[in-house]
């Protein structure tokens, strides 16, 4: 019987899960509609496709979102991450199995109980991170703990880059390749891990100064701070009595040291209107949170408050990012970090033959007979343009490679899950290799 | 007729309202009730009167609450702020006044027009600070403007301190005063204020350190900083077009900087349940947001981290407080702003001989006749033990003025309001001063 697949959400990372499902419709008797509530968008992602159909859709619009979902077989959410339960919610009630990207939220995991009895997968976290860290962290772990291994520690770190070609004068070695806001609002809220056997947590005012140094065999160094919630994966990963567990953002050297004196300064904080933002210059945004002085300039009042070199590192970036230029903002009204999202665009927004670089990194330290090990394994993977991301690649494919074993037939889970089972990581890990995405895995000494 | 006065809430600030409004009985025919949560701590408020009613007051109790207030003509509410609005509704049902010490909250400020229409006065602020702050700055800086002069700048700072010979071996000289849990909390959100032009805005993270050196004669030096949204009083106040506007909180020097070190750790945050609670030492609590390391203490950690000496004076005002024993904790479970509260109880806990110290202190800049001026004003009080604190006093009487000048009909205003009009400080100062409360007026250069 004909499939009918439902993604929602056209935008920047759903090209490659786009043109994924359109290609495996040859072999597949599937139907697929793209919703976003720009039918254009939507219609534009599916340029060059010979069928497949681009609808509008809203889902504050509950009788046509229901009407849409009710259509299709399985649902694809790429939305904002808030929106995802809306539409689970939908889906639980037309009886369709939903999948997304983003974390698990407690809302989303309130439904399994209801999802599980229905026979619904609701699969969340099968991106790119997360998503393709927990699969093939689990592979390798489980691979160590079937040979009779004890895992002690694991640690892991994703970051969205560009190419070593893309921007050289660039000194933050960054773009947007994901949702900007998401990007200004990274960090807030703590994050937590656990630490040779001790719980830690990291507030946002220390995230950016809290970094681990990571080398990357042919890539270089990186530095990475914490993200988020490590200790709630122990459970999920059925790592009790671990030592050490963390998962990160990976940056390249110096974007956090330069990255946290924006936070200090309150540039990321989004609880409140600025004043006066239809006159405010890039000057006038930065001199709003620094203390009035009668002579000192802006870039003198950063240095002198933040102990900065004024040729140093930081105001190299600042100054490359047009800080302290007298440009109007642009805008009519905004908290401080839509301002600051704003600004950064100007210099961050991908040009069309960019080229993003995704670098993911594992270290795994094990006993096995007594002795200490450890493993390394690393993925990088890099875009062909401003359209086609790495990003999209490698947060589109999980999810794409997910929904067709889905409807083939060969996933039994079921309820409100991530990826950690073998059913998900063999297959999907399978397929990504074919498709040129797969780790590294090294043995260290 | 007999005035019936209903005073919600009989915690640590209600004390010199209640026994001022006894006082007044005798001249004025009126009854009293105090209702709290415990109804054994509203009879306690209440020792040693010979009239007026101790009750139960639960404002989730929808209609015991109806009844009580019902009973009253007008309300005054010391229950913990968040509650006020729900007390403030039923009075808007009942038609009764409604009196706080506490910040106009979005909520209150949008019962004005009914309010008004009913002929209700919903006074708020009418406290310390905010209240005698408001009322005192104005009673100056009306009297400048009615002589010709323009105010340019108006800063406010006070604070809630312990008296010279009170514990005079704790470092912080500062102890618990006022809710303690608004004491861990403070200063969350962003400072919002006007310095020469220019709008200023300090995060959480800035706001320890951005502090200003305040002088009291007698009373030595001191540092204050920013308190909430000052740019909103520039408007109610009557300044636009006022160059400086601050508003602040006045610590003893030294107090910020050590403050400070806490709430870069996060150990002010209370948005997540820390771990294993149960089995925490104050040390645990203090390594949870430090880095692992395999050799050094806790203090060699906070010291290399924070740049701090050992012997320093935050260090002094750590130890002396306990952080680095190790005590347990003593909480079962909480957030890192519930277990930092329970470890400062322990030391900054008020003694019964204790005598707190409230210090206030205005600086008006104005031009009159193109001569610029500068006018500085302070107060200062003394509490005389435990309960019957300067805090409760300073709070509680300008309440009860304002109370019985209401209920003598001396006051017009009407709607959700602040005593920023002269009705309200004329003869609140007035009394206030007739009661030992009063402000010290210089004129500088």
């Amino acid at each position: 019987m004909k499939k009918h697949i439902l993604v929602l959400g056209a935008g920047r990372s759903s090209s490659a899960l786009i043109s994924y499902l359109f290609n495996q419709t040859k072999e597949n008797d599937w139907t697929i509609t793209v919703g976003d509530i720009s039918k254009p968008m939507a219609a534009e992602r599916m340029a060059g496709q010979v069928s497949g159909c681009a609808i509008e859709f809203n889902i504050e619009d509950q009788e046509s979102s229901r009407r849409a979902i009710a259509s299709a077989d399985v649902v694809i959410s790429l939305m904002p991450a808030h929106l995802h339960v809306k539409a689970a919610r939908i889906c639980l009630t037309e009886k369709k199995h939903f999948l997304t990207a983003s974390y698990v939220s407690d809302e989303m995991k309130s439904l399994d109980t209801e999802a599980t009895s229905k026979s619904l997968l609701f699969l969340n976290e099968c991106g790119l991170d997360p998503g393709i860290d927990h699969m093939s962290g689990l592979q390798v772990m489980d691979r160590i703990k079937s040979t009779g291994g004890k895992i002690t520690s694991f640690e892991s770190f994703t970051g969205g880059l560009i190419a070593p070609e893309t921007d050289p004068e660039n000194p933050w070695r960054y773009k947007f390749t994901w949702n900007p806001r998401n990007v200004v609002m990274a960090g807030q809220g703590t994050a937590k891990f656990l630490e040779h056997g001790q719980y830690k947590f990291i507030p946002y005012q220390q995230l950016f100064l809290r970094t681990n140094e990571i080398s990357v065999p042919g890539y270089g160094e990186f530095e990475g701070y914490g993200n988020r919630d490590s200790l709630k994966y122990m459970e999920t990963y059925g790592l009790r009595g671990i030592e050490t567990m963390l998962r990160g953002t990976l940056r390249n050297k110096g974007f956090c040291s330069a990255w946290n004196i924006l936070v200090q300064m309150g540039c990321c904080e989004d609880t409140y209107q600025m004043e006066q933002v239809g006159i405010m210059t890039h000057r006038d945004f930065f001199n709003s949170f620094l203390r009035f002085h009668p002579t000192e300039s802006i870039e003198e009042k950063i240095a002198s408050v933040f102990k900065l070199s004024l040729q140093g590192e930081e105001m190299k970036k600042f100054r490359w990012s047009g800080f302290f230029t007298d440009e109007l903002v642009g805008l009519a009204s905004g908290t401080p970090a839509q301002i600051l999202e704003h600004i950064l665009h100007k210099k961050w927004k991908l040009k069309s033959a960019d080229k993003d670089l995704i670098v993911m990194w594992h270290r795994f330290l094990y006993s096995h007979n007594g002795i200490q090990k450890e493993v390394q394994a690393y993925l990088t993977a890099t875009g062909e343009n401003e359209t086609t991301t790495a990003m999209a690649k490698t947060v589109g494919l999980p999810l794409g490679i997910a929904t067709k074993l889905l409807l083939q037939e060969k996933i039994k889970s079921r309820g409100v899950v991530i990826p950690v089972a073998k059913e998900f990581y063999d297959p999907i890990l399978k397929e990504l290799k074919s498709l040129g995405i797969s780790l590294v895995e090294r043995e260290i000494c």
